[in-house]
């Protein structure tokens, strides 16, 4: 379904940009999960824009939890959380213009006219919040489970990070301290370059991309549902649903593909009870099924669409070629900003493909 | 769920490897759509095994249409296509070693010891000549509504093919000549540099892996349903059931992260009533929506796992460590295979889109 | 999913009795549908308990709409609305009292005591607003569409109405007259009857039941999915949902188990170019398909459960026996309010069905 | 979806009349369910024609599974049963005849031609053997969970059978008792008066319809999925998807609308550790979830609308009214063979809710 994702645990979002609010329904938790709200502030503060390197628009990004939690824990009924919108200035966009690399123009042609296009919308990164939202509220029970989530920015503006500990425990440790992160990188030197690029990125009036790394550990081997619901296809479907996700891979991924067998498989082995793979070239997952090693994936992010540059466009309603320059507040990258919507997302993920197999009593 | 996939138009597919007979379920057509036996049988052949770069498996894949087709028509009700297994030597398995880079461990985790393992029972690619069967059963209606589908190794043991052309004329042609290509390659000379490749890997005991590209001409603006039913998330999510893909890429993909604002985003232009993009690094999809430009996605496609070297593993009934040497009959390379199953899944999301979209009535 | 429903067109309703507000997410719409918030303000009037036949809970069911909607008409993404709650008195109940006929015990056996139980929580009649809010956004563009919904009150407390009328132009003049009617009958003296029969059971402290006769005309021909999502099925299936519902009906219903196939079968005939029944024994539907004659259907209410006599139950925390006078605010009859609630649901079954066939673009 | 139903266990049916053949997939199924082929061979026969008193059509109802079992037992991937189509005299029927009842009119309207017509294409009750084969496919596997289901012809032609026992342990006897009949009636000196009622309807080239009482006993309270996948919800979604069912009812069902609050409530009370009810006047479920007594429902099957008397249609073809005498060899009745068909449904949708409940993992 359109705004509705997932199959045992299941998200619902709604919302533009220049509304009264936006907000997220999360359906089929179990009941009794502990909800902690200074979590999901705290992940709506590291998803705001902040300092020079993003938008002006500021938002307090104050939630209220409608529903589905009473006295601290998931009711196991469904949990709305709403967060209304504050400062929003609609005479910052001119709605007949197809911004380029915007979905002005593709929502123009769906919605003939009728979307509420300020801001962009419904299509606005703005409703992001309220995936980010949905996510933080299973972060406590994931981790009572032992799971652990975490993304860094692995490449943006050409500036490489280093790349994830290959051992579990030092991994887990990473993944811990990126989620008190603002920019999260594992260098803080790479970090530093990459926020100069983007500030140069912005003084041009122009806007980078950038590559997120995101690991999951913890996770028990035979999740995922084969063949659609794969454990990469679920996570894909709601990635791409990110604007501004052009690319995603598992494992080693694209690199994988000017490999030999012998090099991209990953050999087992049993330690103790537990069975192992040497390398993790395969991120984890095994015919759309998690092994138990971490899951690890990457999502390409473009650079923001909106920039300063003048492009060439059409005026929608004239049905003329313009140039235009773009205005409004907005990010010259959003790929630090992003990194937490992708963490909401797997959390989801996770929870519904944990609830599949092991139903909502295999919660307790 | 788990083996059905799509909202207004949905395939189911079952079977093993070593059972009975493989198939697929398509509901939601409309009816009176035009079914052609002989294309469903071209699109067969061109999946199937052959020649010295394949598997020594030989399937006739002698299908059965079973329902929902009448006089040559979809009747608007579920069609079943069967395929029976002919050519199964269960003898060459040995089900309780884990073959590193497949599904068996991770089946024994899901299935515990049930799964029917034999060939690799419900994981074998044996299973995607039912989705290829299934999206065969739409090309002929797409091609009626003047839109085509076709894919080429853009990349394989490290070879690559040349670009598609930028041009929408002259990439029709190509899409249509690759559907009469047994290797299918835009660059015959990439071809068969290729084919030396994967016989050298085979020599080796070894396997390689490749980048499919695929492009849809003829979309109508205005396809997909975000947020989470976006065109990138529905192809995404039924790419990456396929077994041995691991990245999926939109537009430039991977590449846009490195790119400026300036040199992602595609300008419009308007030309006559037609509003076109000036250049296509978004791949025909602005915020989850079709623009009416080509559709443009690359899978990486990692080699097969099955190799004849020796690898490190695990034998899952005795909990011991083994080396384990490939054997059973098993492809060098699938790259070239498999682009037929990609075409058919980008088939069946747009005949799903569409169908969301102008409704079973719509197809009149 | 458990608390969203429809394919094309999906309602996912949220809240608890005495939670911050309960509300609902409508996705699926075609863009550019009128809406009408007096329409919405006038469907909530008719739900909410008035006089002396009701609870003494008054809420004024003030609503906001806060995205989905524009200048007036639906913009094609998701339309929440908010219904804050305001009157709540939770020292009313006994949250460890298994109130017979209630969800209290069936809630306690599967959220283990995390339920939020104040006033019957996500199980209390409360959140049947938000359905009736749901559907009424609907009603002006299926009114536009010459499809019009209406329910009378049948049989109450053993009072019967009059019966629907079966010439099509006089039912669509009863389903106008019927929405304007506080207390929904056909025939003023027994609707009368019955509220004086509501009035003598509240003063015994019991309650009374009744059935909802609902008429549907306006419809095209052809609509329903059959064989799952037939017409009965996914009309059913959402009136099941309503609490108190324990019997559903389409035509004639259980009174054809009595007759011959001559006597229930309705014959066809053509009048100028559209085809008509002489009776109609089947509701409108055949083969669970809409044939273009009035759909009629009838729910079965239960008598509120809650009552002021003395009923045996359990304490579950004390697993103990014990009696239990009712409290707390409730109505001797909800099957006058129900009726409005039943209109809703049919109202988004039908644009589930019409997207379905003719799509979000058949709407234009 | 349209031939799809269920969440966590899903049934996918296909094929038409006249076709070569129909069939199920089930998916979502745990892994190690045992399945027995005699207990799918007797359901079937329980639905099979036989005697006077049904259609002179004779099918073998030879099936096979194809998929997903393995050595006896689910291995948790999809299950494809198959039933060929044997008997089937396609020159018995006039296709542009609408025959009264029957859904030849809406599937014109619906299919505009391209329906496969003969014998009533994909809606004809032929289509429900694979509904049965589905459900006896987890007979064993509830069975080994303490769950029973059984259904018996409450009434016929007029004719009342006796009541199904309030006593549990009676009603399981009842209930293993009926599934060794042919025509399934507590009380044998009632099913001869329904008998002899049919065959009389039959001899006057009429027919008969009736209500079929059903039982399950065994349940664990907590099963379904409030709101929109009630138990009542879902069991009556997939009901109504069988041909000729108009109602559908949950304990007392339509019979609980006269009656007071105090005695249509079931109190509750403990003994040893397990709560019952006193009564059960809703079925065993409450708020849409069970309460661990009996699910006790009943539905309405009209009379078979094949009759021999001459009725008034249409010729869909030509546009005029005709007389139409019924052809085709038909039953008199079908309540009774469609009770296995009901006890099917409520197997699959008892496994989906506790697959939900507990994951396909609680099934170990």
């Amino acid at each position: 379904m359109k705004n509705t994702f997932g199959n045992a645990v299941s998200v619902t979002i709604f919302g533009e940009s220049h509304g009264a609010a936006i907000g997220a329904v999360i359906d089929g938790l179990a009941p009794g999960l502990p909800v902690d709200e200074d979590v999901i502030r705290h992940q709506l503060t590291l998803r705001r824009p902040a300092g020079r390197i993003s938008t002006a628009r500021r938002e307090a990004d104050e939630f209220q939890i409608l529903s589905g939690v009473y006295n601290g824990r998931t009711t196991g009924t469904p949990v709305c959380i709403l967060i209304p919108n504050a400062d929003t200035k609609s005479g910052d966009y001119q709605t007949n213009i197809a911004r380029p690399g915007h979905a002005d123009y593709t929502a123009e042609c769906k919605y003939h006219g009728y979307q509420d296009a300020r801001g962009g919308g419904h299509f606005s990164g703005r409703v992001t919040a309220a995936l980010v939202a949905a996510g933080a509220i299973l972060l406590p029970a994931l981790k009572q489970k032992g799971i652990m989530i975490g993304t860094h920015v692995s490449r943006c503006a050409g500036v490489k990070d280093v790349d994830f500990a290959a051992d579990e425990a030092t991994l887990a440790l990473q993944l811990a301290a990126l989620n008190d992160t603002a920019f999260a990188v594992l260098d803080a030197s790479a970090g530093e370059g990459m926020q100069s690029a983007i500030e140069a990125a912005r003084a041009e009036g122009d806007s980078v991309g950038g590559v997120l790394e995101t690991a999951i550990v913890g996770l028990p081997a035979g999740l995922g549902e084969p063949w659609f619901d794969s454990f990469e296809s679920m996570l894909s479907h709601a990635l791409f649903s990110i604007p501004a996700i052009k690319g995603v891979e598992f494992g080693d991924g694209f690199a994988l593909t000017d490999r030999k067998g012998s090099e991209a498989n990953d050999g087992f082995f049993m330690q103790g009870d537990r069975v192992f793979t040497q390398t993790n070239h395969n991120g984890g997952i095994n015919g759309g099924i998690t092994n138990g090693m971490p899951v690890v994936f990457r999502c390409a992010v473009k650079p923001t669409p909106t920039i300063a540059k003048v492009q060439q466009t059409v005026d929608m309603k004239a049905n003329t070629n313009v140039e235009y320059g773009g205005r409004g507040r907005h990010d010259p990258c959003i790929v630090h900003r992003a990194r937490v919507v992708v963490d909401s997302i797997a959390a989801l993920v996770v929870a519904d493909l944990l609830t599949q197999r092991y139903g909502a009593e295999g919660w307790k």
